[in-house]
C-alpha cells in the first residue's frame, strides 16, 4: 500500500515543507505556547545553562516532537494546556539527547551551524544536557502525570539503549538489519512514539487509541530515521544542515550500507571493510560509496522502506475522526519522506 | 560547638571507618536488599551498558547515599522495602554524575582503579550515564511517589547546575567563598540532602521532620565535600583512592586555595595564578602549593569548616527518638570528617 492509496490522504497532499507549514498554521496558538514555557524552563541562575540551551534549542529545526504532542491531543480532542508543557518535556529530551550525541559524535556541525559542544565546550555540553534531562522531569513531576513519566521514562531509557547499540554496531560490517533497526527505533523513533502517545494520554484517550498514537509515532520515527540515513549519503550540505558524508566517516552502519554491501562484488565489501571498519578513508572514497549505492539502489530502496514505515503510519490513524489535525498527521509522514526529494 | 560537646555522639565516637562499618552491620540486609535492586535494575539487551555500569557502581565505594537513605527511613520506624528501592535509585543518579563526571574531568583514575571513561571511552561513559539516569526515574514510577520524584528531580537540576557553576569559576582565582558554596552543595550536598529526606518521604513523616533530615544531609553533604577538597591537597593516594593534586592540576578552585590565596603574599598569588589561571605548572608546583597551605593552616582551617557543619548535622538529629539508626547517622558525620585524619 502506497501513501497515495490510503484514504487518509487527500489529494494532492501537500510535500515536505508545505505539510509542515501548513500543519504548525494550524497549531500556531499552542506552539507558540509551547515554545514559551521551552524558554521558561530552561531558566536558571547559573548563567551558562540558559545561554547554551537557548542555543541548542534555537538550532533546533522545527519542533517535530512538540508539534507531534500537540497535533495528536488536539486530534483527540484535547482542550486544556498541558499538551504544551509536556511537549516542552519532550523537547528538553530531545535538546538534552542532541547535546550529548555531538559529544559522542564529536560532531563540528548541527544543522548546519556550529554543534553546541564546538562552541561551548564538550563538558557544557554535557552537563547542560543532565540539567535539561533534569528539568523535564521537574516540569513532568509538576504536570503530575504517572503515565507520562512512565512514557518519557521509559523513552529516555530506550534512546540510551539505542544509542550505545548504535556505538556498539559503528565500523562493523556484519551488522544485521535487525540489529539496524533496533538503533533506529531506539535512538529516534522511541522518543517520536512518546510523543503522540503523551498525546493521547493528556486528552484520556482509551488503551486502544493511546496504541495507535504511539504506533503512528513509531512508524514515523523510523521512517524519519531512514530518511535521514539517506540523505546522509545523498544531500547536499544546506539542504540537510549537516556535513553530508558524516555517517561514512565515522563508520556508521545504516541501511543504505547494509544494502550496499550485501548486494555488492568481493571489490566493493573490500571497499567497505577498509573505508567502514578501518575507517581507513581517501578524498575521493565518499564518491565511491556514493557511486556504489546509485549502482545498487541502496538509496531508493531505503526512501521505499521507509515508504513502508510511512504506510504504516497512515494505517495507524485510521481509527480517529476527519479532523484538520488528522490530515495534518497524515501531512507530517509526507513531509518526512519527501523531504528526500 | 564541636561534635564531641553535642550528646548525640556517645563518647568514645567510632572513628572513620569503624564509624561506617557499625553503621553498615546495623543496616546489613537492608542494603543487600538494595544491592541487589542495583544489580537486576541496571540490566539491558544492550550487553555494554550492564558492563560498564557493573564497572562503575562495583568501584563506586562505599553505598554512602543509599545507607542515608536507608538509615534515615529506619531511624523514622520505617519497616518496608520501598527505602531500598529508592536507594537504589538515589546510587544510579550518583553513578550517572560519577560517569558524566570523569568525561567532564578527563579524570584515568576513579578511587584508585582505571575510570570508566578510560576503559570504556567517553561515549559509553556519557550514554551509560544517560541510561541509568533514565532507569533511576523508571523506577522511581514504578514506585509510584510524586513527592520522591519532586525531591530526586530537582536533586539533579541542582547536581547540573553545581557541576556548571564549577565550570565557570574553574581556573578564576576571583571566586568568592559563596561562590564555591554554591558550587559544593549544588554537586554533592544537594544529593546527600535528597537521600536523607527521601528516607523521611517513604516513612510519611511531618514536614518538619522531612526538613530536619534534609538539613542532615545537606550539612553532611557540604562537611563531606570539605573534607574530600583538603584531602586532595594531603592524602596519600592510596587513601584517597584517586589522584592527589587532581584539583590543582585542573584549576579547581576550593577552600583551601581560597584561604591560601586570601592569606598570602602577592608573591604567593603571581604563584597560584601562574599554576591555576594559567595552568603553567611544572613538577615542584604541587608541593610548593602544599607548602603554602600548610604555611596558612589552609587545609585545618578547611576541615574545621567541616566540622562546624558536621555540627549542624548532628543538630538536625535533635529532634528524632535515640535509637541506634540515631546513633549512626551521627556517627557517619564522624567518618565523613575523621577520614581527613
Amino acid at each position: 500500500m502506497s501513501a497515495a492509496a490510503t484514504p487518509l490522504v487527500a489529494p494532492p497532499a501537500p510535500r515536505g515543507e508545505d505539510a509542515l507549514s501548513a500543519l504548525m498554521a494550524l497549531l500556531r496558538d499552542d506552539l507558540e505556547s509551547c515554545n514559551r514555557l521551552i524558554v521558561e524552563k530552561m531558566q536558571s541562575d547559573v548563567a551558562l545553562i540558559p545561554q547554551v540551551a537557548a542555543y541548542i534549542v534555537a538550532a533546533g529545526g522545527k519542533r517535530l516532537r512538540p508539534l507531534l504532542t500537540i497535533a495528536a491531543a488536539r486530534m483527540c480532542g484535547y482542550r486544556g494546556e498541558r499538551h504544551a508543557v509536556l511537549a516542552a518535556c519532550i523537547e528538553f529530551i530531545h535538546t538534552a539527547t542532541l547535546l550529548h550525541d555531538d559529544v559522542v559524535d564529536e560532531s563540528a556541525l548541527r544543522r548546519g551551524q556550529a554543534s553546541a559542544n564546538a562552541l561551548f565546550g564538550n563538558k557544557s555540553s554535557v552537563l547542560v544536557g543532565d540539567f535539561l534531562f533534569s528539568r523535564a522531569f521537574q516540569v513532568m513531576v509538576q504536570d503530575g502525570s504517572l503515565e507520562v513519566m512512565r512514557i518519557l521514562s521509559a523513552a529516555s531509557a530506550t534512546i540510551a539503549e539505542g544509542e550505545v547499540l548504535q556505538l556498539m554496531t559503528q565500523n562493523d560490517t556484519t551488522t544485521t538489519e535487525a540489529q539496524y533497526l533496533a538503533v533506529i527505533e531506539g535512538k529516534t523513533a522511541a522518543l517520536f512514539a512518546a510523543a503522540t502517545e503523551v498525546g493521547a494520554v493528556v486528552a484520556n484517550q482509551p488503551p486502544a487509541r493511546q496504541a495507535a498514537l504511539r504506533d503512528y509515532g513509531m512508524a514515523l520515527g523510523v521512517a524519519f530515521q531512514l530518511v535521514d540515513d539517506a540523505l546522509d549519503y545523498s544531500a547536499d550540505q544546506e539542504a540537510l544542515g549537516k556535513t553530508v558524508g558524516d555517517d561514512f566517516r565515522e563508520g556508521k552502519i545504516t541501511l543504505p550500507v547494509l544494502l550496499a554491501f550485501a548486494r555488492g562484488s568481493d571489490e566493493d565489501r573490500t571497499f567497505w571493510r577498509r573505508t567502514l571498519e578501518d575507517r581507513d578513508q581517501s578524498d575521493t572514497d565518499l564518491a565511491h560509496a556514493q557511486a556504489l549505492m546509485t549502482r545498487h539502489n541502496a538509496l531508493s530502496d531505503t526512501i521505499e522502506r521507509a515508504r513502508t514505515y510511512g504506510d504504516q503510519a497512515l494505517a495507524a490513524l485510521a481509527s480517529f475522526p476527519d479532523t484538520p489535525e488528522r490530515r495534518a498527521l497524515a501531512d507530517v509522514v509526507a513531509f518526512c519522506i519527501e523531504r528526500a526529494r
